[in-house]
């Protein structure tokens, strides 16, 4: 749907399909709060509909969140580095997501079609570990031979999945007071790491995308798990990174 | 509504709003038990609407409070030390919460309309960490640089909310064999600290508190979430105060 | 109801109410699976009704199990160790459990009116730091100065509950190859431990009573809270003792 | 059903009896999913009747999954290397699982009713503490003297359950790119160890099955419970392998 043929934006966020974005935004969030992922009004969830783009609002209660609560806009009617954004719906008694401009960097540079924000502890503890290792080592988060590293793909614009033996490596940014200031950091990092498909914000969580809802959600499930085991793998004494022989037939 | 207008105190407590007080209290209590903040009947919440405070009983199983059990009084009618209360309706079966002037104490003393008592685990490990360090040191977590901060307000009758930057501060005060008594602790702490939103009780949880319910509710999960990622933090050798360089613009 | 006034057993256990036995042991039962009390069919409880005791059968998943699965016997019928056992109801598809007679101590030398059995893996790795504390010292938990301990009943025929200060002890009795043959030592340290309500079995779980459904029930959630505090505390160096300076008027 | 009586494939998804495999196999991943085995669309499970075997697609959301998403295959109808599969039904907009062969050896070779594929980090970690005990010592899982040994039956066609003093004893195989190339190690470690009922995969998981889906699911159960508590017991310093006195009437 052309932006400019809405005539009324409130039937933007009315539809019967629980897939539709304003019904999905919700129901994602409120399982996303069970996870702790997006504990008192942390965090979010945005979908991207062809031009139109869907958002939570700021300071919401995740798990309480309704679709007369989303924000809409076009992504063509923004100008280019988002630090003005135009609504073509926006509920009067809400704020917009400071999140919204992060959101837009991966809907415009990496075509993602879901862009998910969580305040996870795994990720926080993460980029805490990479830090008290010193500068120069705390950049990017790496683990390999690790089934669940399948559960990415290897890049924008590249078919199929990461390998079971491949290095997954996630850039981490430093975090700042505004969280809209991050933006030009996250899109830094997509530059300088093309085919990821997440970035970890040092002490407050990661961002993570996907090409569509499911592939957002799942690897940003994935990426979770590998947090998690990374911290416990610290408080054992396991390495994240190994050198495992090969076995079984090489294709 | 006035207390001295009120015919029949058991229509106090029961309304179709699931936001009525006597409805929110039980719904909110039985989430707070699936996050542990109220097991084994520990634990409480109360809200306040204008004069009338809203109170879940003495030794109920959180998670299957009803609307009925809820306790309410006149804080206009209260003695000013809170020693003896009257209440307008009172379920016979049930005696009064011990924690009632402590969440008296938040309405009056800081205008607050909700106040949440947990004895969420990670609440009580933080204290007993500060504890391990020896007295002097023992008397209030402090924090700083983690996202999370952002969920708390700069204190009473200021705006907008702590930055990332900031250090956020929550006294802890001594446990006491009988929970009321720990009121004038709490207030002492109140005025030592007068823009903390939370107090911290030694060997036993944490009480805080909001202008509204989503504040009071929000709050506590943010603050829950720094324990917890406090505890974890402290397992890997990260102290809770670091200096970091700040990033990005300035405002 | 007298035992031998019942026409029909199956009758027992149809009611609408859901605080009958044989409703609310499988509320109870399915609540506890969520919290990993009763994984994999380990665990159980029972509920007396007066004479009459429901039981679960062995062998179920307690999160799936239905009123009509639900043993009833009755206790004076029962000969005085409990070796052999009769049933007024016994569904035909299933075997008694095996817990059966540690529960019947519970309610003849107790008078208990529920007793749960869990394998919480916190009770299980308490008595395993007691273990590895040496012959002597493995024997009883103790723990105070942490204010869940007020969810314990002072002991049988007192009135009141322990307070902030005082000591909780929870006796350890060695595991046995049938459970049942954990019968006679059970009821070793119920004479040993007068005041008790509980008795945890070594690198097996807890056996945990009370009056009624609501007091055993919220005593085994207390008692689980502390035994994963008591785990968090060993792995944070901090002792389960403590030597606390009271605070507040002691009355 | 014989396989070659099928007039409509899709009929074999469609039931009323929520203990049909199609019923079952969604109802039980979304319970695995909130017990964090089926992260990011990881593990799976299948069951068999009779001669057919219900199978999850590959690549789904765990907790999403309909009946009509399920694979059947007939297992007469297979080769017996399983290297290809031809299936009675295959939902067009999905690809089959890699787990299938696997599932298929539990079938054939030990006449299980029941598959499970677990992610669980539990499992993952107890190959990693494995693995960093050096070449040699970290092929098999071993833990004795734990109550909740007892949910394991003694193997095929042997009667009755491990008994609490017995040594529970999983192999681990090493993890290999492509899954379906574990079929032969797990081959392997199946007459390696004729009474196991599982195979931990190193940095992957676990395979779990039973003869029914009852045995499968609490046997899953007991398992994780017990790597969950291995690993814990690792981290206080404890050893999975204990000499414990026998108690009580050795029968």
């Amino acid at each position: 749907m052309a932006a400019d043929k809405i005539e009324n934006p409130d039937q933007l966020v009315v539809s019967d399909d629980p897939n539709h974005p304003a019904n999905l935004i919700p129901s994602l969030c409120a399982k996303f709060w069970t996870l702790g992922w997006v504990t008192g009004t942390g965090g979010g969830c945005s979908i991207r509909d062809d031009d139109l783009v869907y958002l939570a609002p700021s300071g919401v209660q995740k798990e309480l969140m309704k679709p007369a609560d989303i924000y809409v806009l076009s992504l063509a009617a923004q100008e280019p580095t988002f630090k003005q954004r135009t609504y073509i719906r926006s509920p009067p008694i809400y704020k917009p997501s400071q999140c919204t401009p992060l959101f837009l960097a991966a809907f415009t540079r990496r075509g993602a079609g879901c862009c998910i924000h969580t305040h996870s502890q795994w990720a926080v503890l993460v980029t805490l570990l990479l830090e008290s290792q010193g500068p120069g080592n705390d950049r990017v988060f790496e683990i390999n031979n690790i089934e669940q590293i399948k559960g990415f793909g290897k890049g924008m614009n590249k078919t199929g999945n990461l390998g079971y033996h491949d290095t997954l490596r996630i850039p981490v940014i430093e975090n700042t007071p505004h969280e809209e200031d991050l933006t030009e950091f996250l899109e830094e990092a997509m530059e300088k790491y093309p085919d990821t498909y997440a970035v970890l914000v040092r002490r407050h969580g990661v961002y993570v995308w996907g090409d569509n809802v499911h592939k957002a959600k799942t690897q940003c499930e994935s990426l979770d798990y590998l947090f998690q085991l990374a911290v416990e793998m610290k408080k054992l004494g396991i390495p994240w990174i190994s050198n495992v022989t090969p076995v079984g037939p090489q294709r």
